[in-house]
This record gives C-alpha cells, structure tokens and sequence, in this order.
C-alpha cells in the first residue's frame, strides 16, 4: 500500500510538472505528436498484437467471457480505426487559448474569458485497450496531462500502445509524462488515483455501472461519469404516424448495447392505434422482448406485465418496455421518475408541446423528431467524445475536447485601478 | 442526529420536487417573487432591526470580536442596499432557456445547447445576513432551488429575512420550497446537507478557510468554493513608471481585508530603481508593514526579511511581501509556487512578455495593466456575483448567475434516425 501510494504520488507530481508545460505547448507541437503516435503504431503493428495475443490468451484462460474478449481484441482493422481515430483528432480545432466575448466594461477595463486545460486527468477505464490510445490523444489535444490506467486483463496491450504514445510524445519535444500509464496490476492504484486531489483535476471512469460508482463513493477528486442510459422516446397523440415508427424502432433495435437506446417506450392514448400495433409487429418481427403497463396487454399476447423495476432498468438488450399514457404531463412525469437523465425524444408534429417537452424534461439530451440513437459526440458535431456525462455540473452530455478545459478570466487594462 | 437527517432528508426532498417547478417556471413570477421580497423586507424593516438586535445583543453577550458585530449589524441604510440589490438581479438578464449554438449537423438534425438551472442548490455562510436575501434572489433567478443555512450568531435576522422570501414567493405563485432556511443551531445539520447528495447538486460555502475546508473534506455534494486570495502585481521591466505605482498602491491598499488585494508584489531588477523607492514610501506613509527578499532589504530599513510563511500567505491586513525578481519567468515561477490561483497582474507596456503573462499564468484571472481589485462579478459585468470561484471545475473566477447553470443539448429532426 505504502509503495503504491509513492508510486501514483510521485506520477500525480510528473504529471502536474509535465501539465504546466503542456498549457501552453503550440498547437503544431501537440499535433505532431498526434501524428507520431500514429506513426509509431503503425510501425509497431507486430508487437502490439503480439502483445495482445498474450492478453487474450490470458483471458481465455481465466474464462473471460466471449464479448469481454472481443472487447480486448486487437487486429490490423482495428489498428487502422486506432490511426484514424488520431488522425481525425489532429484535425480538429485546438480549444485552448480561444478567447471569448472580450467586451468593454463601465471601467474601462476589456474583460473576456480564455479557455484553458484542467491540467491533470485521470481516465479510469475497462478492458478496450484503444481507450488508451483514445484517451491520451483527446488529453494532449486538450492540454492536459494524463494518468491512464486500463484494464488488468489489457495491460500488455496496453504497454505496447503506451510505448507509442510515450514515444510519439518525445519525438515532439513535448514532456514525456504528458501521459502516464499506470502498469501495475494492484487495485489499490485506482483508489490511489481518485484521492490523489492534490495533483488530479478531474477523474473520467469510463466503464459499466460497477465501476463508475465504486469510483464515485472513494473519489475525492471531481468526476466527469455516465451512470445509466434509461432513455425515453414519447409518442405524441399528434405524432406523424410515419416518422414515430421509424424513430421508436430505431431507437431501440439500432443497437441494443448502447447506453442511447430507447429502453422505455411512452405512447399518448390518442395515437395507440395507428401507430402501436405496427411498431410492435417490427419489434417481435425481429425478435424482440416486449413488456407493457395493462392497456399493452391487449394489443399483443406476447407482451408480458412490466413491473416497477421494468421501468427502472437499463436492458441493453432486445427487451422494450411499454407504457400507455393519457397526457404528455403523464409522459413527463413518468419521465422524472424513472430517466436516468441521458437521453428522451418527443415525437410530435404539435409545436406548443414540443415545445413544452424540450424546456420541461430535464435531460442531458432532448429530442424532437429524432431517435435517441443520435445521442452522440460526433452526430452532434463535436468531432470527438471520450464520454457522455449524466451529471449536470461542469459538462452535461456527450464530451468532446471542450469538455476537458476550463475557462479563465483575461483582463485587458491601461492603467486601470478600482475606484 | 437521527431527527436532523430527516430534517435535511425532507427539505431535500422538498427542494428537489420545488426545483421541478422552477425550472420551467416564467422570467416574469421569478422576477415577481423577487419584487415581492423586496417589498416584505421594506415592510417589515421593524420585526427585521428587533430581531437583529436580539442577535447582537446575544453576540455581545457572548463576547464576539467587534469586526463579527459589524457584519452581523443591520440598519436601515443595510436594508437599503439589500432592496438595491434585489432590485438589481431583477434587471438582469434571465439566464434560463437561452438557446446557442444552434447547427445544423451533416445527418441533417439541428443540435444546440439550452441553459438550465443546477436544480437544487445548498449555500452555507457565515455572520452576514444579508447573504439570506443575496443567495436565495441569484438561486431564484436562476431557477435552482435553495438551502439556505446562516450562521448561527445570525439566526434570528435570518429568520425575519426568510419569511420576507417565503412571503414573496408564495405571492408570485411559486412553490414556497424554492427558498428554505435550516433554522437549527445544530451542526449536524451542516454534515447531513453536504452528504445529501440524493437531492442537492451543488454547495456554496460562503466564509472564511477555516468553514470551506471543513466542507470540501466532509462533502459528498460538487462545491463551487473559494480558498485563499494570495494574489500577485509583477511589474515588468518595460512597465511604465506610472501605471505601475497606481496599479501596485491600489491592488494592495484599496481594501485590506479582500481576497482580491495583491499580497505579493514581484518586481523586476531593471525597473526597481524607477519605481520601487516611490512605491515603498508611498506603501509607509499610509502605516503599512512590508516584508522582502533580501535585495528589498536595501531599499528602506522599514523592510524586514520575508519567509517562505510570508509567500505562502493570504493576509488580508496592511502587510506586503515584495520580491526583486531577475526576469518575468522567475515571476511566473513563483506564482506558480505560491499563488492561490486567484488573481495575479502583469504591469508592462511590452506586448510579447504581457501576451506570453495571460497565456502561461493560470489563474481564475489574469490581467495586463489593471489593479487585482478590479477581480470582481460586477466590474466584469456579470451583474451580480455569489462568490469567487478558485476551482477550474465547473466554474472559475467571479461566479454570477451563469455560474449556476448547466446546459443540456436540444436536437431538432424531422423524422430522423441514426443509421
């Protein structure tokens, strides 16, 4: 214990060292090590998936489950997503420096607010070993320095990823501990990490439920986190009946795994009948798990009873529940209740309850007309997501590089004092 | 204890199911209920002064130091300035429902992002009573809901002052949990709100260090807080003569007992013969105490030696520490030591070094020829201000009533889904 608390202690001071250099490295400086992490991956193609072999060997034999070890799994197709991932980071606008809405004020003096790194990141993640990679490019780009620290069944993927990015990073004359890999195996380094609130700025646990809240409960360092996907898509009585079919079927069978599926359906009494029974056919035609409040029962017998905890699950699976309701006040109450705060879409042609639902419903997303699947860093424009937040404080929804900063005061005086 | 975590538990849960409502809730009855609550207090300024000097008499009795007293005391012409005040949040801007960034995306949905409140905000101060009405009119304007817990040296002006709210808001329709008052002496009171993370999304503690670090190390809750001010004046070689005498005197003697009053003054060797020797005589005549580094020593027998205790401290009173420095990185170096991120100042008429000052220097403000005292909510024209953050999370510098939002995004289709 005593070793590990030295061991994160003396990366939290690298780190910080390594931060206030990285806060005001060029844009080209940052970039080019971009460029030669790509570089370097590219040319180690034999050794990372070497080293991979041996995590998945690894995993087999401890008797990781199958879709825990594709997770892990590296191939030359995934390499090359790895590359384009950093080469679309290169690409994007460097946030830093940017300064906003410099105004004049009764004083005289010019005040405006430039955007500045966090300075200390620590990203806490699972078994995808391209979350290292990922998560090391979005921090540089941002100006922050990094504490990475993967999952234990990835970690020899995640030295050699590492290796890259150390070395990319050299080769640009930038500080070698910009980003740091933890590499021990020891758990006490996670608790470690998210107490170490003298050197981290903020911590990103990117992982399943389990993980965010052990980290949440032990963390004396500010989080950026995503709890549940509990989304919602509501079927308006005056909703085309066109556009609801195909948003509520998208947003469910899209993908199940994903925390931006639709997991609860709301459906306005008034437009069950035109729009319900095909839905629900398209749903069991392509296999899928239906519950439903009573009123559901009697459109399908394949529909089993929801209960109370139908609403409060997160199914990232082929199960939909349904309820009918009598008002869009239903709808949104139902809504408060039971969301997770992620993500809900209104389907409606009607402008004043639209309206109504984008201010009410206090979501990190809010939807009209469109499926919650769309939820989602690049959709929305920000070129890169590292996460989507729940919580409310500091960022709200999908992250990109913005999210990562900070805003400082400059004040631009002539001599100017304070009466 | 048991019967204090209820207390908490149903005014959290009051103010959670409050904060429903507020946050829809129109600019018109927001600003009503703040009229409102004006108009009590000007009404009842006799029940408000009597009940003040209860809480004066028992200070005096209990033997409070006199500067206690006199942020206790409230006269008429205090009242005056809280009905100013009110009447100046009334004028500003409605934060809530502001739609930006509105673009549209290449699958062809519209994203932008919707100001929001927090939800339910817990503010916890000192003597001052007027912090009651201040705090619960920036929570109310900015559609969060509040608890509000005084000093207890405050406890009855506190009460005269909330019923003053609890009337405005119910006038103006509103749910009268918008606003609540823990009107217990108890301190458990104070643990169990920065536990209740179940229902409040942000504390302020307002108050001196000792109060902001009892609360950062006891709470569950995401603090927007203030620490020290330890803020700096580097005057640069190229600084002009001027400029910097005025800027320097007034950032350290306008007000002592300010967390925005440089406490440390960093010269450069080439302009100390020009401009310290008139500083330093300026400095005494008005009774201060100044302490140096060793080469200040030269300049007046009335400077004594500065520790590294005097780099380190906030003083708040008529003391300075003055350090000669041999070239603008050396400043730098030194604020990145010892300062408290607040405020620091260059003084130079060169543009490269000022422009290279506001980028490298991180702080909640940086300035280039202007007085540290001007690190103010309302000479940055933010209208009002419910404190100064030093955090970089969430919110930085002076905190106004954007400092207590969130956004969340809105996403406009017609029909769309993710493909």
């Amino acid at each position: 214990m005593g070793s590990i608390k030295n061991l994160i202690t003396t990366m939290g001071e690298n780190a910080k060292n390594a931060a206030k250099t990285l806060r005001s490295a060029t844009t080209v400086a940052k970039n080019s090590a971009l460029i030669n992490i790509a570089n370097q991956i590219d040319q180690n193609r034999t050794n990372i998936l070497k080293a991979n072999k041996q995590d998945l060997a690894n995993g087999k034999d401890k008797g990781l489950e199958v879709a825990l070890l594709d997770r892990l799994m590296l191939d030359d197709e995934r390499l090359n997503d790895i590359i384009e991932s950093l080469n679309q980071i290169v690409n994007l606008p460097d946030p830093i420096g940017e300064i906003t809405n410099l105004k004049y004020q009764p004083s005289g003096i010019q005040v405006g607010k430039m955007r500045v790194p966090l300075g200390v990141l620590g990203i806490i993640y699972e078994s995808r070993p391209n979350v290292t990679i990922d998560a090391a490019a979005l921090c540089l780009k941002s100006g922050n320095s990094v504490i990475l620290r993967g999952g234990s069944e990835a970690i020899h993927s995640n030295h050699a990823l590492y290796a890259c990015v150390k070395q990319g990073i050299k080769q640009a004359g930038l500080n070698e501990n910009c980003a740091q890999l933890i590499d021990t195996r020891n758990r006490e380094a996670v608790i470690e990490l998210v107490q170490a609130s003298d050197y981290v700025d903020a911590i990103i646990p990117r992982g399943g439920k389990g993980l965010v809240e052990a980290i949440s409960n032990s963390s004396k360092v500010p989080l950026i986190k995503h709890l549940d996907g509990i989304c919602h898509t509501y079927i308006d009585k005056d909703a085309d009946t066109q556009k609801a079919i195909s948003i509520a079927f998208n947003a469910k069978t899209r993908r199940y795994g994903v925390c931006n599926a639709t997991e609860t359906l709301l459906v306005h009494a008034y437009a069950v009948g035109r729009i319900l029974p095909e839905l629900i056919a398209q749903y069991l035609a392509k296999g899928m798990e239906l519950r439903g409040c009573e009123e559901t029962l009697k459109l399908s017998n394949k529909i089993t009873v929801a209960t109370e905890k139908d609403w409060n699950t997160e199914y990232l699976d082929a199960v939909l529940s349904i309820r009918i309701v009598s008002s869009m006040s239903d709808a949104i109450k139902h809504i408060d209740k039971y969301s997770s705060g992620h993500t809900e879409s209104i389907v409606s042609e009607n402008y004043t309850r639209s309206r109504r639902f984008i201010t009410e419903v206090d979501s990190a997303s809010v939807m009209i007309n469109a499926s919650t699947g769309l939820a989602d860093g690049f959709e929305y424009g920000l070129g890169a997501e590292i996460g989507i937040s729940t919580d409310k404080f500091h960022v709200r929804g999908p992250v990109g590089l913005e999210g990562l900063t900070s805003q400082k005061f400059i004040v631009l005086g002539d001599g100017h004092i304070r009466q």
